[in-house]
């Protein structure tokens, strides 16, 4: 059995393409469908009403495409309304919140874990409460760190100022001694050297994108649902706006030249 | 004469509540709506093309509202969308842009003048265009800061990693021995104080929104159009979304107690 049709993933802006970059290296013979609502970024400061009004949106780009499985690599989408998404769809859905969490079980020896994220995930309490359910002798401590989004975008993933800030949002965790930490934005990965700067090393740094990716293959692998054609496979960009400096960001997102990224119409159609 | 409808006001989000702040305090007794577009807040570091798309959006907000004069407070749509909003409004519209530009021009000794703002504001050149029309001697030199908006909206206004920050963002300008600067972004107001200490208190720093106050004062005055009752004036509040801590910020920026905020839903209507 071979399924062609592409894996669906969409985010709030482009930080979901680090979560792209995790599937091409798990699954390097899929095609994929990107779709990044950069019109509208960021949702991660958002209430969850606009946050699940916006997340039914970007669903229905992807079905417009076909996809076999939705990706959502946003984290805040996932924390609240993860449950939109899978009412809309047909196909399967996978969020960033379980298979991070799972891997965050797995990492934490003390049964102590960290949480970072945007304003909306952490209030929403949806790591915590993966958390709990998976393992309810972990407990977990939660920090917003609202500033990392646009330190990493301004690309000052060095800078004194990023350790600074760091020290600041990681200070209230590291006395809870957390030695598992869950990277709960896909913005974060590229500030993970900062970060472990920060925690001395001592803290294992969990990437939920990563960890879905890698829950992405084994439920294809499962469901009979992998693309077996060995040709070169197709990645495809929407987006809702092309700001300023749009590609240069990306690629450094996604760690490999972007090539052509669509525009769609502003919502709703 | 007395003409009681209200100013309108628009901004991408809450910042252009420190233009209602400076409009309370020139005109006392106009009665004001603000309408913010929380729900696709930020526009600063999105295109023209899309901007000018929202710009349309926000004005007919305020035109159902009878206003009798729209205020663009949002200093990236009066640099790339103005002329979308006074094609759509039968009344007269004022951008901070050519306010604040007269003021930088009034208090420059030297003829050399700094402009800071968000990525689509600074790249549009508009203050850098004003000032050259108001005087073509003047000198103009900007850089945009795309982390002061979050720095301002996260409170840390008075942080080490924020005196790093405009440390880092003024530098140039400093090299270029400005003695006044533009603050040509509405969030800009609430940094002041580590501007002002970065810039060694000798650099003239003007509040775009403040300009653009008194600006509104002259023409209601001119046109006859100002407000003669001397009843409480009204200030209604509408929001596209109400975040978490909407309120707390918001009061923060606007000086005083928001009162009900309304939320107008998501566009287009």
């Amino acid at each position: 059995m071979s399924d062609s049709r592409p894996i669906g993933v969409f985010d709030s802006g482009i930080g979901g393409l680090t979560v792209v970059r995790a599937l091409t290296h798990h699954l390097p013979h899929e095609n994929i469908i990107y779709f990044g609502d950069t019109a509208r970024v960021p949702y991660g400061s958002k209430s969850p009403q606009v946050v699940r009004d916006y997340a039914a949106q970007d669903t229905d780009v992807l079905l417009q495409h076909k996809v076999k499985i939705i990706v959502v690599a946003c984290n805040t989408v996932s924390a609240v309304a993860l449950d939109v998404v899978q009412k809309r769809s047909r196909v399967p859905v996978v969020g960033v919140i379980i298979p991070g969490a799972e891997a965050a079980v797995q990492a934490t020896k003390k049964k102590r874990v960290g949480v970072i994220g945007t304003v909306g995930t952490i209030k929403s309490d949806a790591y915590v409460n993966a958390l709990r359910q998976i393992d309810p002798s972990v407990q977990a401590f939660s920090q917003a760190c609202p500033l990392f989004v646009p330190l990493a975008e301004e690309g000052w993933t060095e800078h004194k100022a990023t350790e600074l800030i760091a020290k600041e949002y990681l200070f209230p965790l590291t006395l809870e001694k957390i030695d598992a930490l869950i990277l709960g934005c896909t913005h974060y990965p590229l500030l993970r050297n900062v970060i472990d700067n920060t925690l001395h090393h001592a803290v294992a740094l969990i990437d939920s994108g990563e960890a879905t990716a890698q829950a992405v293959a084994v439920l294809l692998e499962e469901q009979g649902m992998k693309n077996m054609s060995r040709l070169k496979p197709n990645l495809q960009f929407y987006v809702s706006d092309v700001p300023h400096k749009f590609t240069d960001v990306g690629e450094r997102f996604l760690g490999q030249r972007l090539g052509k990224v669509h525009r769609v119409p502003a919502f709703p159609a």
